[in-house]
């Protein structure tokens, strides 16, 4: 047996990335056959040899489908073996060190084992997994709106690669600006009636470069977080040096209680979300820029989880706002001050309502001047391809006159929670499009998840500590549009199954334990839906027909190009 | 006058983004009208009326390349003149403390002017600028070997998208992760002859990140850097807040002096690069890696402007150090170890040589699983687009079976860099591809540029401050495989014109002043090619057909698709 172990190590990097101890575990609960089916080696085999296989008494080679891997003839040495020149003490073990952070991890089990999830764009919510034969139901992807399946983007890219190749072959400052970005950028300043916008790799990367920047260039500024912000709103603050504060979640009397500690002269920064996605709570954005017009803060608004989905264009929470001054006046602004007008800084995602990749900011021209020429993440880094900035052009612009999709998104959003209410099934209660099933502890919620896309065929990915409080695991499932009955009651009664068969509590079991994540409390305002139901008996013909901006039309037209 | 550069103002993005200073300025040195034939209101205007218009008595209105901006009805309001609820001092001015810091930018020279670049696939190596019909030879793309163009590229990535959509929906961990992105990590761990990799948004991150989480995982750690680090390893190094040590460019002496200022015990990381980026210089990389052995460090080599164009599978710089036996091997590894197994972390670009987007890291198993399990820039993130990794599988391929271009490439570097030093243009001396040219001050830097772009029609940015130290302003230049002898010539002719035109320093000149930047100073050993005369004899023919890696065509296989 041991030397049977030593050769998997040898050549499998699966066994070879794992403990002997995870490796036993996983043999216990079965997840190691289950990888095993997925590994291109042992995946065939198993298949042949159906009939003369068992996990708990023959060798396992598995592939981890977390780190890919190449075959290699020898191994980087050990640090810890390496010729002592100088000193007699022994260099730092970097892989013992390394191996004990990762071993820490599967203790707290929060150590992440990726699903291979092949998401097809003409069998949309439908993926498969590692076989093309072995097909799931995805329903827990930020795709919101199906977009990346759009017949229309697609075309763009294929037309813009055409003409323009599949790279931008440099930074914006080198070769690498063009017409693409020009115009996605003005789309997106248009989308959010400000003046100017900005597009990055990623909105990670803008998050990061926009709040690490206030901290550099204002060294006595103070930015207030709210509790439940974003990895990269966190990571940013952290960056920027600056002092922070954090406030209780959507809490304006912590919040106004920290900024009231400073004179109004002091440069400040509110840093928030509009929809939070992991509990789906949507924050009092016009509140919050009331603050910060008293107390002379800043507003730094990211709407990643809200772009596409909120306010008559899909411009987010901050448009939804004054739906009816937006859906009247179309591109034009209100001829007062909206919500979205009081936003100094939004931010959004081109990777997941709008279907492609990457991240922006939108706000005054001076503020973007300002990003462009200092924040190193923009200002250091290739642009993205002319066919993703030009693609997402085009479903930005079919998002905006697409309020169909927005209605229909939400009525399936609206099913699926009255379904799971009237089965006691455990909706974490928000107002929004996110639908957070509370489990309560990490195995059950990675175990529900597995039998979920095992048994079920239904992808639904276990949300565990440190995305989410421990003790507040969660799955966390997304319909879009295209999410129609059926396959809603497939996971509907898929999930009633899974949380019989693991004895999961519902309802009225948090009742009975006083509540928990608001599930199993008085149903409160917070939870009445965004979107009302009003608004839901909007459709596509009910915009405004003027929904194109008159200078990028002009642009259009200039350029010679229809994109 | 007054009056009109009021309307312009409210009118004009361009105009309301600049000074006033700013703009005369520009209107004295011409720049405005430029600009203005840029501008998709203006061009069409100025072209028809030619003989009517002079810059300096009428009002233009342009449109700043930079920030591309939209119609808006009202301007989000001046903080400053927020009104005071709680206190009688007055909120900090944002607006003007942002435009403050824009002008020191333009007052230092380093406000930043992006030129529009639209790269034509099928006339690599031209693009066109606004109008399609004004044409440029790009001479300054990080498009290295022009893979942006590949056809087999762009044919992968329209199959991928035709069949898994256009974005990938999601992070890693959550329906992001899928057979594109554990193929192309599969590929390059096997490029650089490791054990894993992991793909990024962009090697900005990767740096990032990487960096980041050893100064936040090691406290007690050390980094050392080389002074000439790009951006993103500086910024990397900050965020960590690990102790760093800045050691003179490629100086061992000096490196080890810091190294053993520290117990072999101590955690240590020595950051940097192969090529680098702006002066074309190359570390001694085997060197490196024994100080490190030495001393317990860990090695970080950025191979971002290597790969692709060096070794003979275009591993990089690592690569070529071992030429022959890495030749001779094929995928495999040589039977000693070499410098390319020396080194514990090496990262890369997906965005230049291989010619769409984004960034990786590859090392051992244990790293990569660490990386990917505590890099907020890895973790919460949305995953590349299938299309984006697939068609980099396809290209990373092409690329290691391809030593024609990559001999191709530098054989058009010798010439330019032959024909420049004839003519007595001042290079800065280097082994590598890049071709800088020394002009020493960023006005002439600037109007070198603008002079090629706009008579010339070539495209070639002016590289000032603060991404090369003041007083070493240059032309950076990148010759392709594609950049043929006759386009070498138009370069070089055009060149040559520029230098007599603005009286910039030749060799000779420079000499006179002493030398600079290695210019006019003794030709020394560092500036010999590292592509010998002998390697510039191979072919692809001489490379071992043994190109693929055997676990990548069982992969392939088992997948049931042709990539």
């Amino acid at each position: 047996m041991e030397s049977l172990a030593r050769t998997s190590k040898r050549v499998c990097p699966f066994v070879r990335a794992n403990s002997a101890q995870t490796l036993r575990q996983m043999s216990h609960d079965s997840g190691l056959l289950a990888m095993a089916k997925h590994c291109p080696v042992m995946g065939p085999a198993l298949a042949a040899e159906k009939h003369h296989f068992s996990t708990s008494t023959k060798p396992v080679q598995a592939r981890a489908e977390g780190v890919a891997t190449a075959a290699k003839v020898h191994a980087v040495e050990n640090p810890a073996e390496l010729e002592s020149f100088k000193t007699n003490d022994k260099p730092f073990d970097y892989d013992a060190a390394v191996s004990e952070q990762l071993e820490s991890k599967r203790k707290d089990h929060s150590y992440r084992y990726f699903n291979n999830i092949n998401r097809l764009a003409k069998e949309f919510p439908k993926a498969h997994r590692a076989r093309e034969d072995d097909k799931v139901m995805v329903w827990c992807s930020n795709d919101y709106l199906g977009m990346s399946k759009n017949q229309e983007v697609y075309e763009t890219m294929v037309k813009t690669m055409q003409k323009y190749g599949v790279g931008s072959g440099g930074t914006r400052n080198i070769a690498g600006h063009n017409r693409h970005a020009i115009n996605l950028e003005t789309e997106l300043a248009a989308l959010h009636k400000k003046e100017a916008a900005l597009v990055f790799s990623s909105c990670f990367v803008t998050n990061d470069s926009v709040l690490t920047l206030f901290g550099k260039k204002f060294p006595d500024g103070i930015i207030f977080s709210d509790e439940l912000n974003h990895a990269s709103m966190i990571v940013g603050i952290k960056n920027s040096r600056a002092k922070k504060h954090v406030f209780k979640h959507n809490d304006m009397k912590h919040l106004e209680q920290l900024l009231s500690l400073y004179p109004k002269s002091t440069p400040k920064l509110i840093a928030f979300e509009s929809v939070y996605s992991m509990c789906g709570s949507v924050s009092p954005i016009e509140q919050i820029c009331d603050l910060a017009r008293k107390y002379g803060a800043l507003t730094f608004l990211d709407e990643v989880h809200a772009v596409g989905m909120y306010g008559p264009h899909g411009a987010g929470v901050a448009e939804h706002m004054d739906f009816d001054a937006h859906l009247k006046t179309g591109v034009a602004s209100p001829n007062y001050e909206t919500v979205m007008d009081k936003v100094d800084l939004i931010t959004g995602t081109l990777g997941k309502s709008f279907g492609v990749v990457g991240g922006y900011v939108a706000g005054s021209v001076n503020l973007m001047d300002w990003i462009r020429s200092y924040a190193p993440g923009f200002i250091f880094t290739t642009t993205l391809p002319p066919a993703v900035m030009a693609g997402l052009g085009t479903s930005i612009r079919i998002v905006r006159r697409n309020i169909d999709d927005r209605v229909n998104q939400q009525k399936n959003v609206r099913y699926v929670k009255e379904q799971f209410a009237n089965l006691g099934i455990p909706v974490i209660p928000n107002p929004s499009h996110i639908i957070p099933l509370l489990v309560g502890n990490p195995t059950d919620c990675k175990k529900a998840s597995d039998i979920l896309l095992n048994k079920h065929k239904i992808y639904v990915q276990a949300i565990n500590f440190p995305s989410v409080p421990a003790g507040t695991e969660r799955l966390r499932i997304t319909p879009s549009p295209h999410h129609g009955k059926e396959i809603c009651d497939q996971l509907i009664a898929a999930v009633d199954d899974v949380w019989t068969s693991l004895d999961l509590k519902r309802v009225p079991d948090w009742e009975a334990f006083g509540g928990h994540c608001g599930v199993g409390a008085a149903n409160h305002e917070s939870s009445k839906p965004l979107w009302t139901d009003e608004e839901l008996k909007l459709t596509n013909a009910d915009l405004n027909p003027n929904v194109l901006d008159p200078l990028f039309q002009q642009l259009e037209v200039s350029s010679g190009i229809k994109l």
